[in-house]
């Protein structure tokens, strides 16, 4: 048998999208690494496959492997993806979707970009989690190289925004991986540098947990609107311009983070019959 | 408008094959990059379209575009998944199809492979092209870090081929771009290291023209086998050991080279309206 798929991209982040409501699908890690190899399989950062859920009012259950295979709890520009994808195929003009670090729920924006409800961002020294009690608005124990006392921010997954005066000129290769591993956070971090260039825009450059520097980081972006309001430098609205592309991020005043961005959709594909070996798990 | 492909590789050699036999089909140089782009397209190394040829007995025109658009004159790899195509195709066990280097035939081999007759080798030192007059079974004149003396082919590009007693132990990437252009070849050439393991088998590695380091090729190890041949190192027919597989070359009495090796087909694909921009040039 082969499997139909679209490629989806969200400002550069690539994505193989396999709906498997009907017909159950549970690639083998192998499997996932076959078929996201860019050469001899299809090529992707994260591997997607909508599941089938019974939950009440929810589309499907959004299952996201890395390229590696290992399963992931989030991510924002894939829920853009899967929010447009279930709003084509219902008509309706938003979607809601499980994942394993909560429920979503998308919306359409203008000029074809999507919304998603990212949910609350988690404020406590415990819930980032940060290592031992300290103030989340400035955690003074994280210091190197010249950058001192992020933020910290859980946005379904840790971060520390770093606020500095220009974006550009951080060594983003160098100090990312000291502060991903820096022991104050027990489970890593992903790493923000924030340049606020008014108070409805702010430059952004990312070192993702376990990714290094990518193009791109959705959750990232939330963390950093959240930081910049929370140290009063910009309005509760932003524009997050990352490396490959710009995220329109709100902090509403009932304590959801709101994402809006671009998708977009390179191909539709059937796999061949060799990457689809994959034997057929029911739930 | 959309277009349906397919996704190929030959030993990781990666191509989109667009079959524009029916409805003609010339992307500009930028739309072959925006389909070429590994994140935001599908990826592939060179971008394959089959034109409408009316030279009897002909199935087709390869045309051979590189990533960045410009035009290839052959290609090893994507000639056998070519040949492939066209056989599936008409259900025969045979296909010729022409290239800007000249016309091809495809048969079957075992093992699901494919044969591809690359024609007759040219040797004659105005034919690689030489720079000056040179015996080609040695050309003296190329020397540089320890190694000295190619055998220089043409198979329809040119190449030269050192033997050494190591493969592995070469330094590629130091040494490749400084025979590559060396002014001895005035249209540069491709170089390969080749270490004869036995009479049927060659470990060679690869510093493509204008690609540099590569995992597999075609012609290249079809200039390894003729020049091995000439040397009195191995039998006529050879196994060619590559970084990415291996292809058994055979130079025939009556001086053809026949190319076998493997195909796959990844997947089958519709490129989305966003990337089929190009207006329809017929020919």
């Amino acid at each position: 048998m082969t499997r139909e798929f679209l490629k989806m991209h969200g400002l550069g982040n690539d994505f193989v999208v396999i709906d498997a409501r009907t017909e159950p699908y549970r690639p083998s890690d192998a499997e996932v690494r076959a078929i996201a190899d860019r050469r001899t399989g299809v090529g992707c950062d994260q591997f997607i496959v909508l599941e089938k859920t019974d939950a009440p009012g929810v589309d499907a259950f959004m299952r996201i492997r890395n390229a590696d295979g290992s399963e992931a709890a989030a991510c924002g520009n894939a829920s853009r993806c899967v929010g447009w994808l279930l709003m084509e195929q219902s008509g309706r003009d938003g979607a809601s979707f499980r994942t394993a670090a909560g429920l979503l729920h998308a919306t359409r924006a203008e000029n074809g970009r999507i919304t998603v409800d990212m949910g609350a961002p988690r404020l406590d020294w415990a819930a980032i989690p940060l290592a031992s009690p300290t103030d989340t608005l400035r955690v003074e124990t994280v210091e190197h190289g010249g950058f001192a006392a992020p933020v910290a921010v859980n946005m379904g997954n840790p971060h520390a925004v770093f606020f500095v005066d220009d974006a550009e000129a951080v060594p983003l290769d160098e100090v990312g991986p000291v502060f991903e591993n820096h022991p104050a956070f027990p489970e890593r971090a992903n790493i923000e540098f924030a340049q606020v260039l008014s108070p409805t825009a702010i430059r952004m450059r990312v070192w993702e947990r376990g990714a290094g520097v990518t193009q791109a980081c959705g959750s990232g972006s939330c963390a950093t609107l959240v930081a910049a309001v929370r140290r009063g430098l910009t309005d509760r609205k932003a524009d997050i311009i990352l490396d490959g592309g710009t995220l329109t991020i709100e902090w509403t005043e009932d304590d959801r983070v709101l994402m809006t961005g671009p998708v977009a959709l390179a191909f539709s594909g059937r796999l061949s019959a060799e990457l689809v070996s994959a034997e057929l798990v029911s739930e």
